[in-house]
């Protein structure tokens, strides 16, 4: 369920388009008549790249009679996040740790050094 | 350039099984035919889908002979978190604003109830 939903996040966000109409609603609510003015396409372009960030639940549209206004809905970012800070700080703690490995083999290897200057 | 960079990653991710693989990458790195043991797919399947990954910038392969490993790049995260950070602040900054207002009209009008309680 929470994978399909990611999915369809994660894809609506993958066109610029799509992007810039998010980076809009952010400022503030607009109809789709008013989200298409700036672009070269066709409001049932529009209307199509908004029904993408509806069904991914990034957008809401008020129910209220003729102007419908589309809403950013910001917490699905929080699904994203998550799922990308999970997997940032499991990489990140990784490579802390070949990090601490090769500081100890190079902490060896000195030792060693040391050892045989301290011999010869 | 970056707009196209983004739209790539956030393609990549879009789908359940990648997302899998970048999960498993942030463990350890992994050949394609490791990667592709629990899946019920072709090793030529998840090849493709690690050709996604790699040009989205997620997974490098290591060009050292037979093995080549994939490994996980997660700097290429912090593309998307940037995106993310940058409109969802905004887009709460504007609710923190609209409450402001809102909370403003309470007060307006618990002073208007007050004046005709009293003056009643």
């Amino acid at each position: 369920m929470a994978d399909d939903r990611l999915s369809r996040v994660f894809a609506a966000l993958a066109d610029p388009t799509r992007r810039d109409i998010v980076a809009r609603l952010s400022i503030t609510d607009a109809t789709v008549g008013e989200l298409a003015e700036p672009y070269d396409v066709s409001v049932q372009a529009v209307s199509k790249h908004l029904r993408v960030l509806t069904d991914a639940g990034l957008v809401s549209r008020s129910r209220d009679a003729q102007r419908r206004p589309c809403r950013l809905e910001p917490e699905v970012f929080d699904l994203m996040t998550k799922w990308i800070e999970r997997y940032r700080v499991q990489a990140e703690e990784r490579f802390r740790r070949l990090d601490a490995v090769l500081a100890e083999m190079d902490d060896e290897q000195r030792a060693t050094d040391d050892r045989r200057g301290a011999a010869s």
